[in-house]
């Protein structure tokens, strides 16, 4: 039985973990009999975003409190994860990725890690295991990866750039398909990069989680 | 093409909407073509739970903001919902729909629904239009049906009875099946009543969202 860390980043594709994604990548691991065990790094969010009408709110909420929301309550500091435990990490997009496990949504091509990600993202990846990056997620895979790491975040010329920019090799690729750079064991499907439905979303998820446990 | 309304309670099982719940209705319903609205009163939650320690956390949390989380911004005052415009009506579970949607939850069979969902599930009733129930919101069968209503909430004799006191008639379910009463249109499945894996609750609720649109 395959063991699969998934690193959360809220709960709410504004400011946190989108929902969908990271239901449909838990859903589709457990159908393919996988055992999961969900992290997120114990820090504050960058900030709250009021899911209505797009307002920052004035308030603080912490990532992994706020992760746990979509864990039903099963959900561990990220510092906790060591690599040795699982055969693969699959990080699920929403803005959460880019403003709580990096900074990509303030600083693009400059982007750092947050350092739990950083550390466990790479000790994964240096330890030949596969990595599943969906909607956003995927500007993280220069940072894990070397220079020449194929990903997609859909069709999204300017985001692509600055991703290629750090070292990236964008791929297009639609929405319900994924991109899986074999020699990396760096797998991505862009989801909610596109105005998706929620089956086409389930699609491409389904297949990068299938994609992650073979190369697993 | 069927016209439903589903009706959020928040965004997190303990003081919202069950996130897989809804997460698993949404994406029936679009597998089916189904056209859905989302709705929620735009209430303050009955209070606000840490979902990593169950803590209830000092700060308030607007059920209609939160549950904004869920759509994607996609979602309307529950106000606003007009039986005319559907042609049915889905409430997921999570402890929201027993403290927000109604006080089920504090009250048990002296339960009372919230003013909003009362006049909007039973002007759907009335219509002749079907109701599907997930989780712990069959609970407010009674309060839109009349007595004799046949749901389910899994197989937990004391909640059953409190909600049998109401004048409802529990019945047994697997978590991947659901309840019809199709004399009064109201269907119900279990879901996380049971500790479910997340294909048992999506597969009930599949069959819940088939039976409501077939109604429809």
């Amino acid at each position: 039985m395959k063991k699969i860390a998934v690193v959360l980043s809220g709960c709410g594709y504004l400011d946190g973990s989108e929902i969908y994604e990271a239901t449909f990548t838990l859903l589709a691991l457990d159908e393919a009999e996988a055992m999961v065990q969900c992290f997120a790094p114990d820090i504050l969010q960058m900030h709250v975003i009021n899911h209505l009408n797009g307002d920052v709110m004035p308030e603080q909420r912490n990532v992994l409190v706020e992760a746990a929301r979509l864990t039903r309550g099963a959900i561990s500091p990220l510092s906790q994860a060591g690599a040795a435990q699982f055969d693969g990490l699959i990080i699920p997009g929403g803005y959460g990725a880019a403003k709580n496990l990096s900074n990509f949504a303030t600083a693009g091509s400059a982007m750092q890690l947050q350092p739990n990600v950083l550390a466990f993202a790479q000790a994964m990846h240096q330890a030949g295991k596969p990595i599943g990056l969906v909607c956003i997620a995927p500007a993280m895979a220069p940072r894990i990866a070397d220079a020449g790491v194929r990903y997609t975040i859909g069709n999204d010329p300017q985001t692509a750039a600055a991703i290629d920019a750090m070292g990236g090799k964008h791929v297009d690729c639609a929405v319900t398909d994924c991109v899986i750079d074999h020699e990396r064991k760096i797998v991505s499907t862009p989801a909610y990069m596109y105005p998706a439905r929620l089956s086409e979303a389930r699609a491409g998820i389904q297949k990068l989680v299938q994609a992650v446990l073979k190369m697993a």
